[in-house]
């Protein structure tokens, strides 16, 4: 019985999750640029940490640059990411937050696909009202059951996407902040996550003020 | 007696080291290079764990350039680095393993501080020999006392400087590869690191072969 009621209950989360994320089409992202972001050196120079966005959506070209330099496939063939993990792991997957809804960003198929509708900035901004200001918030999320407790290398791998992320924002007149500080729970559902993952860190992305 | 006996050990250690340092000169960085690296984007491209380098000694300049991408100074009157840490801990130290000894760097003062003389490179290898092939081994080491256990930044802190690494080396004609692996006991005693700092990665680093 017990079972049945846990069986029924799933369903009708899938089907609301799926009619949920049917509203949203999926956004296909543009090929990378080759070349932009200026002189790696100085995105290093420029690196820090922003709390004040621009409200202006990002140009489809600049979300897709983002999302590819934040952990995107350099090299298709081997399924190798701009970020590493641990044992090559690939534990970590990223999320994008913007007014309309959640997306799962597919580096293999460069799109964004539908998740759940709804404006999630506010739950990652949790008491940080400042955060749900820029147009999208990445939320970076990993997979604890890949590495035993005691050596936790998803909290690394988490700390490669960050900090990709930082730098492109750096080098392309964007604006970000690495932060711990999300209401977790909420995003777990929201995003309809497995036991094993959770939100590490997200990142509130606009153009620079 | 105890405490006197533990105190006398102490000291011969701290004695031990010191002299042990002192053969080891200090080693001034130069002022990093305003712009080299080439584009930011091809960095992200090209960025991969490379495990052959050249065994030729890398410049003072590529040097100094290295450790200042990895976790220098880049806002020097608000103490603020090219990684971030989270809380801004500023919890993460950066090592250096050459053939000839173990240096501390010091952003502040943009120089390499002996720590002890010997070629640690093998402790770092430990069992994966070809981790000493390179000329310098880089050492990311936490202090994991700066976060409670349950939310374990500092490995998160550690995966911000080893992307910087990453992403200097992809951009400048080098090659790394992040390692979990090492000796950590060896080289937590030869670093003299304190009770909560631990290595969590080091890096090889040589030029590309």
């Amino acid at each position: 019985m017990k079972k049945t009621a846990f069986m029924a209950t799933l369903l009708a989360f899938a089907l609301f999750t799926s009619c949920n994320a049917q509203e949203l089409k999926t956004i296909k992202l543009l090929a990378p640029t080759a070349r932009r972001g200026g002189d790696l050196m100085e995105a290093f120079a420029s690196r820090a940490s922003i709390r004040e966005y621009d409200t202006k959506e990002l140009s489809l070209q600049d979300l897709s640059d983002l999302l590819w330099a934040a952990n995107g496939l350099n090299r298709v063939e081997e399924k190798r990411f701009t970020a590493p993990t641990v044992q090559n792991k690939q534990e970590i997957c990223l999320y994008l937050l913007d007014a309309e809804g959640a997306y799962r960003y597919d580096a293999f198929r460069n799109e964004l696909v539908p998740v759940a509708k709804g404006d999630f900035r506010k739950v990652a901004a949790s008491r940080q009202e400042f955060s749900a200001t820029a147009p999208v918030t990445l939320v970076i999320v990993g997979d604890f059951s890949a590495f035993p407790p005691e050596r936790n290398w998803t909290m690394t791998d988490a700390g490669y996407v960050s900090q990709n992320i930082y730098l492109f924002c750096a080098g392309n007149g964007m604006a970000t902040v690495a932060r711990g500080t999300m209401d977790k729970e909420g995003l777990h559902k929201a995003l309809g996550l497995t036991a094993g993952q959770q939100p590490v860190l997200n990142h509130p992305v606009g153009y620079r003020k």
